[in-house]
């Protein structure tokens, strides 16, 4: 494709291990609908607490991907 | 659902009356396509001036929601 | 006008009632001196407390209006 | 005083009516326990959302009050 | 439409020839999909670089059209 | 003039044919009223859309003129 | 409660394993003074270097918590 | 005034020896032809170096005064 | 102490003089009530204009300190 | 290269004609001391102004390229 | 060194592994041609994503060293 | 030189004195191994604390300089 051009969405993972494993979960969900992911961008790490502990790690990306012509 | 993934949708409601009002317009538009509607957050105010007055509010939104598995 | 230009100027409008009301206090006053106003933009909301409640309402906006040729 | 100090804590007030009323209940909150409170700083403005409608609006302010030498 | 409400996507265009081909692919590309668009928003300009030279132009916006009832 | 002071004033220029036209329009009108123009910055580019195409460029300046004194 | 009140404290939570061990450090820390944590926002991502290795990860974030009426 | 309506203008002022004097500079010009000036914020803080020193300090400010009715 | 957790909290000094006084002001006022201070980062630099002349040079900062065990 | 590592580095590049030349110049200039340049963001836009029309377009970039292990 | 003078590089470090990972290795490249490296700061976190799945954490960081007199 | 291409560069100058110090102390130091020094923007203002007075002013600034073709 001469000119690609790509669509951002944006996502929130979570996860109750780590940042990373937060991001691998919107990763992988947007790979369920969407086939020609290529790189995402994290754009807000939050996360709740429970009990006086980290309890979900909140992380929200922008994920970009190619649009068919 | 263990550890939901969210995605989020920019929408830009209007009114004539108010702030919360072009809020509320968005939110109930983004209901009828979308279910599990969680929370929100205001990106942007801006609004249309007509002969001297405030015509149309304009509130820009991200509208965060669950996607499922 | 082919290409229109615009210029922008800033303005805190204060109200005891409402952010709308500020807004729109700002937007009144422009229009005094200024005719072709457009659209507005909020840049910051603050205010003033006075014996533990909000007192005034003061809404930092841009205004943008056609300049003639 | 001659040259005050002043000190800004963060709140989020919530409330099912308006924006107004959000940080209507922050401020009356912080002023139960500090005094001279002077004025305030919208943040951010978020909300929850229960059944495709704006269940609470969550307006996070700064609010600055003089501190005692 | 009374109080119209939008939805904004985002899109990244990408060209070989300039930063306004670039948005004019993006603009295009949605309009295959999207009918109504309305307005666009650039968020960032980027490029890939190759032998020295710029290569594409890769220029990221957002792009807001109506949404129907 | 020992220590100018510079006043800054922010326009948005429309063109149809690209970014720099824009910028030239709202630079030549502001040269009609102010002299001594001397810098610009680009504060933001947007752009109106119609028929699936880019229809006016519209990019915001701060321009920065010598106040006499 | 009907309309909780949320304060939100600054806090820099410092680990030489990692970026979560550092959040962890800071809710752990708070929640020796408070009891109603309730979430965090990662605000800032810093480190010292001690011979060419990270030494200490420090992270600033934000924890809300309920405040009591 | 009841609800004090402000207009912010924005300046540089420059000045050999301090950002300091350089603020003050700013805000003696617009004395010049505003009379009701409350406050200023500081926008920037640059400066022109000559000689591998620095030359003139130049700070941007935003000026606010009452509009009168 | 192996990984030390600091707090950081928001004040505004005040002076007639200067920045740096200013700050020092609301330094030694942290330090009344906090020992341990480690440093401070400037948040906002704003001021009162009295008669055309800078009044009170107002300067917001987080002061960084370590929160006992 | 299993793990590449990039370095960035800012320039700003001038133009009489277009802000792609601008960065051309940037690009090519930057190429003369670097070979491996991979890619360029877009910081600031701003230009000088001589006798009401835009001079120089000054055109901030950040380049990336690899650097050897 | 009564008042030393440090420099700030940006690096883009990159890994399979983590978020951690790759700032080590952004680290550890930096100090293979300059010395005294004291402290970084994240700036970007973004990532490439092969098959569904993320590819390499991109991490880019500012770090800062003292420059000999 | 027609279309000059600029160098900016990141540096952190501090001093027991003031902000403008600071900054000398950068501006003296960079022109030790770049001659045609032009332009410096703060980019941050910080400081250590030491028994509760302002011990160092930390400044970055970022300079902007000539590179030869």
């Amino acid at each position: 494709m001469k000119d690609p051009v790509y669509k951002l969405i944006e996502l929130t993972g979570t996860s109750t291990n780590s940042i990373e494993d937060a991001v691998d979960q919107a990763v992988k969900r947007a790979h369920k609908t969407v086939k020609d992911l290529c790189w995402f961008q994290v754009v807000e790490t939050r996360g709740s607490i429970a009990k006086g502990e980290v309890d979900h790690w909140q992380v929200t990306i922008k994920v970009g991907f190619v649009v068919g012509r």
